[in-house]
């Protein structure tokens, strides 16, 4: 068995897939990765994504408010909806995991949080978070044009709508967020990077973005002094030359090489970049710090030195 | 000043009005509220309602899965998704109430909470929870016609749809509720009466229904061992021959005279009735437990005494 560490564990949305029944589905099979870490002796607090699901759940609100005339729900209520629609699946499977495996269910709480972001970040002028369902570039368009929305082609996979993701700069719950972690509580939370907020004076406002949730969880990590950023997504090991015929596969990459990668271009934005931007930041902050990519179902034998590509100090 | 208490607090869901706007402003009143009881020394746990808010969440939900042919996001998941609409602004406005009066922000989190309910509650056949917006008749009846929906005329203020209110059996989230609590931090939960759920072996399983919040509210009560259920509402006193010539507002009430006055069907089902009855059971599960019944804006007056309808044991 690896040394124990304090893990901040990150979720992709598209990992949870597009429907309800398919996210069900999908929190039992990380419910089972979580576990095994819990029952590995780590504590973990789980960060998820929202994608798919603020997209869908922003569509409806809108729609229904246009078709009523009643007051639109802006995108920060939004991903706080999105936040409870996968919180609740969540911490449902985890309680049933413990179960399955005749462990005592701990004290679990997915918490609704705030991240404020600035408001001069310069991200709201330049859309790069895809949210909602895949579309066809005619679809994309037509969309585009009815509704003011900026769309964008999502890493070979097709068109997809895009928000703003401004930078996370401090998360409002934290004191709660750490309380509970420290309890040994088993705590989710900044779903879909947190709901993004502005400070104005003392209140703080919601804007329309979502946050990007890797960057949000390596700022988690780094406020509650965690050991590991781990970034779980649909691939086990980060490549470069992706797609091409020299596609290579890293066990490991220091800060200085995966900065060099992507300033050659190496990883898509909205996809693999900011997952390898949010393991930087978090392993530059802090001595013994390091973050793994890899597959949802490989984390156990990642976090082993099996599988799986860290990022180390240099 | 009074004893210090250990208090749930229920709050309205209609107390936190019908669009976004309106909940903002709702929650700074609410927020004053409970920071007054805060600082006399009370310790507070805070479940709201969700009545409006989840008839809109649903309704949005539905009709753009209908619109899109696509998978029907549940009642029970609405309810969630309400927890964080509604949680989302009162632990935003709490903050600013602290900072307002040069506090320190304690930590503060909504948690998403599932209930669980009995799948033979005989409520599944008779359904008498209000949600949604207030209709006219024929709106409601037409509705009523177009969706399957069960409507009722709703205290003299209209007509709404209702649904399925089984009794509350037991909070899943209790431990991570009870561990922020026993630490001092400010919790919501078991919004809208928590999301519904029923054991299907291991599993919880969400069901169509809403539950009380109050009758959630004193079983949390009873659960975390507080001293005294706040139900905060819309009137300052609970009051017996109701809108007649005679109508009197009662100061104290014992659980034998609050028994008799629900047999001569003196509070309406759906409104004063389930705070009566949850004040009742939480009154008897244990000594020197009360429940006080009063306006938002009269709490701290109410606690020393000086309004609000009081029930007491006998």
């Amino acid at each position: 068995m690896s040394e124990r560490k304090k893990i901040v564990l990150a979720l992709g949305g598209n990992a949870l897939g597009n429907t309800l029944p398919e996210q069900l589905k999908a929190a039992q099979v990380t419910a089972k990765a979580i576990v095994d870490l819990t029952d590995d002796g780590h504590r973990v607090v789980i960060v998820h994504g929202n994608g798919p699901q603020v997209g869908v759940i922003n569509n409806a609100m809108t729609e229904y408010a246009q078709n009523n005339h009643s007051f639109t729900t802006p995108l920060s209520v939004c991903v706080a909806m999105s936040q409870a629609y996968i919180g609740y699946d969540i911490q449902n499977a985890l309680r049933e995991e413990f179960l399955n495996r005749n462990e005592e269910v701990p004290a679990i709480a997915a918490i609704v949080t705030q991240v404020r972001v600035d408001e001069d970040d310069e991200a709201f002028s330049s859309p790069t978070k895809p949210i909602g369902g895949f579309m066809s570039k005619e679809q994309a368009l037509a969309e585009a044009g009815a509704r003011g929305w900026v769309v964008r082609e999502d890493s070979g996979r097709g068109y997809r709508r895009v928000v703003a993701s401004p930078k996370p700069r401090g998360i409002v719950e934290l004191k709660a967020i750490r309380a509970m972690f420290d309890a040994g509580h088993l705590v989710i939370c900044c779903g879909g990077g947190g709901i993004p907020v502005v400070s104005k004076g003392k209140h703080l406002a919601g804007v329309p973005a979502v946050i990007d949730k890797d960057l949000s969880a390596s700022l988690l990590a780094e406020s509650i002094d965690a050991d590991m950023l781990l970034i779980l997504t649909a691939v086990e090991k980060v490549a470069v030359h992706f797609g091409k015929p020299d596609q290579k596969e890293l066990d490991r990459m220091t800060i200085a090489e995966a900065e060099k990668y992507i300033a050659d271009g190496e990883f898509a934005p909205g996809s693999m970049l900011p997952k390898v931007q949010a393991g930087i930041q978090f392993v530059r902050s802090g001595v013994g710090r390091t973050a793994l990519i890899t597959h949802l179902q490989k984390a156990r034998e990642a976090i082993s030195g099996k599988t799986g590509t860290l990022i180390v100090r240099g």
